[in-house]
């Protein structure tokens, strides 16, 4: 097994990340958060909100519906370009994305130059295909009264999408937020929540999925600072990703997007990837996207969005630097950092070397033998002190104590609590360290 | 004005609520919480979350994709019965939900009934209308590589559909978190996450939302037990209502709802209604759901949703007790609470009488005058002292001092804290209670 699919069997089996509606066989590209794994994602998210919002004067949370008006996605140009290049095969009926089926073509491709590749099918072999068309990865519905033999001009004039992107949200709301708290610039909008996209082939786990966690800011700047307002955002991201959430440095890699590469909106972009098991991934991406997508609302709407300078009356449009990140990118980054595989008395043992703020739990208490009434007892009143201090301390007396500790070891929790005889006696407690086993003996109220 | 739209019209001028996708005009049935709206339900989310999932050992949290598969929704019996009635004039061409425009008539009238109460269209005036068709309240979208000219069973082979409730997320997850963590009877999932209803009309601020957010638990108890629990789970919701959320008691009241009202998966219903400003509406519900789902889902997948009792070997399909409850209407209820108009020296005056542990911000700090640079400063240092311990306080010099407590008050801030020339020699403040607009002199060291 490789080590990603060793870390897809570990959040299955602990209850991580199971496949969505897995009862039912799955549905690709959904991926379904379990009892540990919500306590992961949550304290990711959380650490991200405070660092990038409470912590900080300048940045403001927004909360936006993610089935938004459609013209959002028109003056975005959403709706024109955010498509990849199907290919149906003639033979099978397959489908497929272009460019990830043949070698040496990009997400522009013709079908001329589809064609010269002599790709073969992958599902029947054959070399029969049809034209290369855009396919609109938006998600579309009907949004009030539509039913099903309405003909199609009824349906399409209520279409509606579901949000690709967090970052429209923002846009959208940036003139109510000017008018209500007048803010000066440089301030920024952040926004926690779902964002969905039909991908052609879902793959790689949560890399690559169809529904998705994203945290964005929309940085507002004067036009003439982006560029200081784009380097402080960058080392805004590095001490995040590293001080907060604890990747190490060395497995974050920038890289400039060239200008050919680049959206259409962006005039700088930096991604950063990640050292993933299965090679380097784009973990988040950070865009100077200039004034695009203010001055597009501003013509689509008719609205001003327009800035006016408190001390020098200067008015303009902000321009934007946007830190984007997905949280089911950063889980996994932290997941696969934390997998370790090490030999403890001569046997393999799976420890997820989780730092302490992102634990789900800090502290597993037990009693050594789970068949003695009194060490039960005491082990019980031990766990009852400890969650009146902590809220993620966690109980286990199944199975020995060997077994217990590899279970905790999996699930990354740093210290295991056992109490034993000497407890009754001296009020003393082992506690068990995950990364080095070593085993301390500790008062309980030093815990 | 009447007091809801005092609510709405104070929750976008300060920033708690916005109408979805306002720079376009809006769109109908959407809304998007603002940067103190964010702060608000964030708390109450936190609150619950809480209370119902990290201070107890029996309830675990999920989080579930938003699609899932279509099997889901056969099984739970929403693709065939989760639809409202629906009728349209044939002279002008409107729609209307046909029991929300007739009196007397109920969700399962006929289309004879409808005649029969002869109600005259309220767009055009006429009557003449077309039968009563239902109409699924299910958002659908096409999942993979369906194109727009692709024939109708193409297209319908991959309809999928935004979940109608969080609950399903749950049910369908029952059998990985039971397989991995093997929960003793009874215990619970918990989830907190966006639920969608295409509302032919929706209405009512931000209670009849086409998206809302939802905090739904599923409690798995033993057949026999289902009475105890139920009797429990309802005592804990007046618990947190009252005590964690700080709704008056005599605000909420519960209704048995008889069985032909129920849901048709559930033996007995208690609506939580609450005094919202315009009259009597649902808050949250708490349900005796049976084993219908788990059931379902057995038949379904084919995969046995049996509990074996670990110390009798008893095996069962667990019985499931179901509190239910929307974000959006517990916020509005907590905001109308709040809402309070009095006089202040003779002047109206809005305050938002807020608990501490749910006001956007504790402690608002400003400088009796914003043109004195000696206080500006000494305020400035206050306020970084502040926010070392506290993670909500805010600043502001903006107007006079009169200005800043009606804007403070508006939000719900409890305490203003406002540096004066006194500061300077003796390090005392004023601290300006929201309240009962009390001043007193604290020390500094005090706050």
């Amino acid at each position: 097994m490789s080590k990603l699919e060793d870390i897809v069997s570990l959040c299955k089996r602990r209850g991580f990340v199971f496949p969505g509606s897995d009862v039912y066989g799955g549905f690709a590209g959904t991926w379904d958060f379990g009892p540990l794994g919500v306590i992961l994602k949550k304290k990711i998210m959380d650490e991200w909100w405070k660092f990038f919002v409470e912590d900080r004067e300048d940045i403001y949370g927004i909360d936006a519906a993610i089935i938004m008006n459609p013209k959002t996605w028109e003056a975005s140009g959403h709706t024109a370009t955010f498509a990849d290049p199907l290919v149906e095969c003639k033979e099978c009926k397959s489908r497929f994305r272009a460019d990830k089926i043949a070698d040496g073509i990009n997400e522009s491709v013709t079908t001329e130059e589809f064609l010269a590749t002599h790709t073969k099918c992958p599902v029947c072999g054959k070399e029969n295909w049809g034209p290369i068309r855009k396919f609109n990865m938006m998600f579309s519905t009907h949004v009030g009264a539509v039913l099903p033999d309405d003909d199609k001009e009824v349906a399409e004039k209520n279409i509606a999408y579901l949000r690709p992107e967090t970052a429209q949200g923002i846009f959208t709301n940036y003139k109510n937020v000017y008018d209500t708290i007048y803010p000066d610039l440089p301030f920024g909008l952040a926004q926690q929540g779902k964002a969905f996209r039909n991908e052609i082939s879902p793959r790689d786990f949560i890399l690559r999925d169809r529904e998705c966690s994203q945290m964005e800011i929309e940085y507002f700047v004067h036009p003439d600072t982006w560029e200081d307002n784009f380097e402080t955002m960058r080392k805004l991201q590095h001490e995040f990703l590293e001080n907060t959430i604890g990747l190490p440095k060395d497995k974050i890699h920038e890289y400039d997007v060239p200008a050919s590469d680049r959206a259409h909106y962006s005039k700088r972009t930096t991604d950063f990837m990640y050292d993933y098991p299965n090679g380097e991934e784009e973990l988040m991406g950070l865009a100077y996207r200039t004034d695009f997508d203010l001055s597009n609302i501003q013509r689509e709407s008719g609205k001003s969005m327009e800035y006016r300078d408190k001390k020098t009356n200067e008015t303009f449009i902000p321009h934007v630097i946007e830190p984007s990140i997905g949280v089911e990118r950063l889980f996994l980054a932290v997941l696969s950092n934390a997998y370790t595989e090490d030999e403890v008395n001569n046997e393999k043992r799976v420890v997820l070397k989780l730092p302490e703020n992102l634990a789900p739990y800090k502290f597993c208490v037990s009693p050594l033998l789970k068949n003695k009434p009194e060490l039960v007892e005491k082990a019980k009143s031990v766990y009852q002190q400890l969650r009146t201090k902590y809220s993620n301390v966690t109980w286990d007396d199944s199975g020995n104590i060997g077994k217990r500790y590899r279970k905790q070891d999996e699930i990354g929790t740093p210290k295991c609590v056992v109490i034993d005889y000497d407890t009754l006696n001296d009020d003393t407690v082992t506690v068990r360290d995950r990364d080095t086993t070593k085993q301390t003996r500790v008062k309980i109220a030093d815990l």
